[in-house]
Parts: structure tokens; C-alpha cells; sequence
């Protein structure tokens, strides 16, 4: 297949596009850099050493014989050059990571560039008439943690009954959005223009809600250190498990906000790349819903985890405010039957890739900058301020 | 109150701006006179000849005493801008008029205009803790149409039964968002920004869904000619029953897309007004989820209307494609307990305001451009282009 991979040089797309080409499709990326840019803006760096995009797409051809395309492409601001791309690659399928995903990081700007990109891709699509099939990168958070109780978590949609003078009426409907962040929130409007273009224009659309994705390398970017992966570990950016391993790395406290008492989907970075590849080769047909796919493969407690690294790695524990308005504790069953049914085999926490994890955040521990460790960014109106988490922190050894 | 209209010099607007400055409020207009710019870009005017917006607010104030602010600002593009002002002002109240309103009008600048317009609004009032009441102009095209069959669409949120491993929680969620035009999808959007922006932060929203606005005038924009409103009859802006009356009125027939079976619902250009004032009135509180409130008084279906203004004006019909993608006939019935509740007396078709507009169509029917009758704007993918309509359109007399 001709992929489009948009947002390709980021965490999940730069693997992504890896394993496609790996596995024989002809990946062109589509990015803008934004990622590394706002590492600049930031003043952090991943973890890892990344290397140019130009030298990794070369060190890739290199090792495999096999070429990514790369454009260079804003497409939230640059409509016209992104009909054009379009048009000349007529791709079969898009991979579509091109969002900002920090939720506090510059929310104003993010929010309006995320729904710009997705409405200027689905426009460019119906415009074009370039029949691709569409697979996005949504966010379990577009289902909020805790509304369902005991019921398990469906693949997007949900079959409720609505009550009538005559009685009930059945009827399925895209699951309530109840994000916890301005970034959810922008995943949730994906949802509804996805909803949209699919019954007005026949597009074929899926959307992949991903859980917290863990894990640093896969099969292809373990080739070669120029072929490394990101690892975020900033305040913004960094995800929960990466970033207490890389907090016992550095004999940091464990930092957990709120009580630790949340529980959330994860998934690993070689299980993402995978059902990327399985959720665009089995797109929807023109006419149906968008398709929606939970890209998780298990849920663990947030406190359990942290309590697991700092056995594993002797670390302390501290608790920080939680800066989503939410339940202290919640239960969360997702289902996750589509990828299962299509052929995905899990790999999980106990597979031992915390090892990995582990071993990269020692060997790269002198990169980090201790004073990026704690989030600093104002998430709502009120909250406590960057100064007030400090005090709040124990001190450090 | 100090209130600022934002969108204060569209059909909406105007009226709306003048009930509150007549009713003793302190108005502040910000509008980017972009309803004007279109017109020029589709070269067709309001069939009623308006003033420029300094002449209008100059005989305002030389008939009432009363003053009316204007600010010239963009809110989708100038943030900073948006922010000095709400400063500046510190209202009570904000109505947020301003989106463009066409469905099909440039559909994709159109939609991310919108959509930034509300975000940058919300984040505003976040960022300068601006108390003020917020009340957005939405659309009962939210809801869709015929898709809780003979139930009546509640005010925003609905109670649904949820299936769960014990047996069934009951939830009460935001209706399903079903939009049939890209104008209408990013009021759905607006719906999640508000959830969100209440919840995160505690903003206080009404989010009004409007059925159809018929009518041209109020009390106040009859007391002078320079004080009138807008009519559109053009195929992109104009609306179902003003539409009617100017088709009849210089001898057209009647344009009634799809069977005319869709059941919509209407109110008055003077009940809007009446509508805007009691919700500003009467806000949700800090920590509430927005306030909905269905702004509607009558539903009709339009084959009904067509006939109506048929008998009266003595004119044909003729039979259009329909546009949208929905069913050919639909029920419908509306809740507006909330503002019939808080005072408001419909105003309704039987009110004999059907020969204000009679009259005005009449009055100015030689400023029509029978060129600009026919809705031309491709609304979806494969839909049929402007001269499959042309031709389908009966000949005229």
C-alpha cells in the first residue's frame, strides 16, 4: 500500500512508519517538525538522543534498502500544499498522528491547530476524491475515566435506551464525551467530524483510541542508534510509566498526582505500530460510521504501577495535585475485542520490556534536566500553581 | 448589564443589540463586519437596504439618546485583541453571535473560522477570569432530525438507560449530535467546548438551540429606515420562509428542496431578541454544566409553508434536490418549556406578521437578483452541481 504517515518524525509516528515500511508499504511521512520545535520552545529534549530526520530516513535506507518519503508540511496551516501531496501520491491509506498532544502545552494554539489539521484533511479528502482509508490516532480520554461504573468501556459506540410516549427506543450512539483535558477535548471533536464526513462524503474513516503508550523502541528503530525512538520525560510531554522509570533512573521520587488511585488503559509502542498497521488494512467501506477500535491491551492502577517501579528500582513516592477535575479512584474495563479479532497479540507489562524501559533510562540519565521533571503548566482556571507544586514536593535526596 | 454582542451587525445581531440598548442595557458591538464582506464576495445584498454600521448606531442614539458601542475585531484571528477588550469592558454578559452562518459558504474556512472564533472566546474569559454570562447562538440542527422518532427532542441533554453487567445505570447526557451540514457539525463542536470549558473552569454558558428565524423586523429596527434588518434571499444565506415570501413576491416559484416533508422548527426575529435578553437574564452558576434552552416556538413542515405563502401570494412551487442527507419526511416535536418557563409570549405564524414580510418582500422586490435565487454551493461529495439544479427547475414565468 501507498501510506501517507502524517506526524511521522513524533513518538508513535516515527515507529509507525518504520514498521510499514519494514513490512513492504510505501511510507511517505508528512511533518512539520513541530515536535522537536517545541522541544526548543520547552527547553527539554527526549530522553534519547534523536538524530535529524534526514539522517534517520537515511541511516534507514541504508540498513534496509528501503525509502520513506518525506515532506516537510504543516497541515493545519498549509491546505493547498496538502491537496497537492494528495493528488501526486494518491496514497491507499493515511496514518493521521499529526495533532499536538501535550494537553497543558500552549492550550489555546494546540486545541485550534488539532481541529484545523483534521478538518483540513477530511476537506482535502473530499476535494480530491482520493479514496485513502483514514486511520487517526484518538484517546481512551474521549470516554473520561469512571462514567460507566462497572460496565466495560465499548469500542466507540454505545447501545443505550432512550425513553419515548410510547415507551423506549434502542438506539447506538457515539459513546458520551467526557474529556479531561483540553487535549482530549480536541479528540472528541475529531470524533464528531469524523462522524460528519463519513455519512455526508462517504469517507472512510477510523479512529484508533489509544491508551497511555509505554516502551521506547520497537523491532525496527532497535536497528541502529540513529534509528532511536523519543522518550519524553518532561512534565508535558512524558507519559506515566516512562516517566517514573526514568524518575528512578535518576533517584527521583516516583511523582503520582492525586492519589495514585486512577486507573488507566496502556499499550506498548510495539503493539501501537502493529495495530496501525492491522486497522489500515481493514478499513471500513464508503457508507459505514467511522470505524472506532480501543488501541489498548491492559489497565493497570496508577499507583500500583509507581509502587512496581520503585520495587523494581528502589524509588520513593511522592504525591503531587491532580490537575484533571476527576474521581480520585476509578475502575476502567475496556474492551478491546476488534484488534484482538483481527490478530494482535498483546504484549504486556509482565512480558519483561520494563527491562528496556529500565535500561534506557539508566543509560541515558545524565540527559536529563532535573528542574523539567515536575509539570508546571496551568491545566484550569484556579488550580494550583507551579510554584504551589514545588512546596508540595518532598524534598529530593 | 454591560453586554457585549459579538456578531453584532447580522441579521441576529442587529436586533438583538438595539432590544438590549432599548431595554436600558449598556451594549458593546463586536463584530469584524464579515456578513457585509460576504455579500460583496457573493455579489448579492440583503433584499432590505442596510446602512453601514456608523450610520446605524449614529441613528440609534439620534432616536433613543441611547449609545451603542462598536469594536471592529476578528475573534477567531485576534486573540490579544479579544482579551484587551474583555479587560477593558469587564461584561456582565457576552452574546456570541459570531460564526458564519451558511452551511455551504467556503464549508472549510467557514467551519475552523467557528470553531476558533468560540475557542479563542472561551479561553479569553479563562485567561482574564471575566465573569460574564455567556450566551452562544446554537441550532436545533444539533439535534438532527427524525432521530428520536416520536419523542420530543429535549433542552440539550437527554436521559438514556446505559446496559450493565448488573443490570442498567441511568445517565443523562448530552443529546447525540446528528448535524446535516458542516454549519451545523461545528455547533456540535461548540457543544463539547462548552461541556469542557464549565467543567475544567468553571465558565458559565447557555447554549440556545435556534430553529429558523423568520420575520425582518423588531419594535426597535422599525422606528427608523436606517435602522433596518437584514433579509437574505440568496440560495446561501437566505432562509425557508423569508425565502418564500421574496420567491413569491416578484413571481418565482417556490423552491421546496427534497419532498418538503422535513418538519423544522421557527421562531420569530422578535421573540430571538426577547429570547437573548431572558437567558443573559437568568445564567447557570459557576460549577454548572452549560444551560440549554431549545430557542424555538412552532414547527412546521416546510411543504405546509410553501403551500401557505402559496395560497396567500397566489405563487407555484417547484421540486429541488435536497442537499442534505436525511430522511424525506420527519416528525417534530420540541421542547421550549425552559423559556416558556422564564416569560417568553410566542410570537407565531398566525400572528399576521407573515404580511410584515409579505410587505417588505413586496417593497424591495426590485432589488432581487433572480441570478442569486438558486442555491448553487456543493454541499457534499457527488451531490448534484448547480446545473443539474438549473435544469431541474421548472421554467419560470
Amino acid at each position: 500500500m501507498r501510506v501517507l504517515v502524517l506526524g511521522g518524525d513524533g513518538f508513535c509516528g516515527w515507529p509507525t512508519s518504520l514498521y510499514l515500511s519494514d513490512k513492504g508499504h510505501d511510507v511517505t511521512i508528512l511533518d512539520n517538525l513541530s515536535r522537536r520545535k517545541i522541544d526548543i520552545e520547552l527547553e527539554v529534549e527526549s530522553l534519547t538522543p534523536i538524530r535529524p530526520i534526514g539522517e534517520r530516513l537515511r541511516a534507514w535506507t541504508e540498513i534496509t534498502g528501503r525509502e520513506i518519503g518525506f515532506v516537510n508540511l504543516d497541515i493545519a496551516t498549509e491546505y493547498d500544499r496538502l491537496v497537492d501531496v494528495l493528488l501526486e501520491t494518491r496514497p491507499d491509506a493515511i496514518v493521521h498522528f499529526a495533532e499536538q498532544r501535550a494537553a497543558p502545552y500552549s492550550m489555546r494554539t494546540s486545541a485550534t491547530n488539532n481541529i484545523r489539521a483534521t478538518h483540513n484533511l477530511l476537506v482535502a479528502l473530499v476535494e480530491t476524491g482520493v479514496d485513502a482509508a483514514l486511520a487517526h490516532l484518538g484517546t481512551m480520554g474521549v470516554y473520561g475515566y469512571g462514567w460507566s461504573g462497572s460496565a466495560p468501556i465499548p469500542e466507540g459506540y454505545l447501545t443505550v435506551k432512550v425513553p419515548t410516549p410510547d415507551g423506549e427506543l434502542e438506539r447506538e450512539i457515539l459513546h458520551p464525551a467526557n474529556p479531561g483535558s483540553v487535549y482530549h477535548m480536541t479528540k472528541t471533536l475529531d470524533q464528531l467530524l469524523f462522524s460528519f464526513y463519513a455519512k455526508n462524503d462517504g469517507l472512510r474513516i477510523t479512529d484508533l483510541h489509544q491508551g497511555i503508550v509505554w516502551g521506547t523502541q520497537t523491532e525496527q528503530t532497535a536497528r541502529d542508534p540513529r534509528l532511536i525512538n523519543r522518550f519524553d520525560y518532561d512534565g508535558d510531554y512524558g507519559t506515566v510509566l516512562n516517566r517514573f522509570l526514568m524518575q528512578a533512573a535518576i533517584g527521583h521520587p516516583l511523582t503520582v498526582h492525586g492519589t495514585g488511585g486512577q486507573t488507566r488503559a496502556f499499550i506498548n509502542i510495539r503493539d501501537t505500530v502493529r495495530c496501525i498497521e492491522l486497522a489500515i488494512s481493514n478499513p471500513p467501506v464508503a457508507g459505514e460510521r467511522p470505524q472506532v477500535l480501543n488501541q489498548v491491551t491492559e489497565t493497570h492502577q496508577v499507583l500500583g504501577l509507581a509502587k512496581l517501579v520503585a520495587d523494581i528500582m528502589n524509588a520513593d513516592i511522592a504525591y503531587l495535585p491532580n490537575p484533571r477535575r476527576e474521581a480520585e479512584e476509578n475502575d476502567l474495563i475496556v474492551r478491546n475485542d476488534q484488534f484482538l479479532a483481527l490478530g494482535l497479540e498483546p504484549t504486556t507489562l509482565s512480558d519483561g520490556l520494563l527491562e528496556e524501559g529500565t535500561e534506557i533510562a539508566r543509560r541515558y540519565r545524565d540527559r536529563v534536566d532535573p528542574s523539567k521533571i515536575i509539570a508546571r503548566s496551568v491545566w484550569r482556571k484556579g488550580m494550583e500553581t507551579a510554584e504551589d507544586l514545588i512546596k508540595e514536593l518532598p524534598d529530593e535526596d
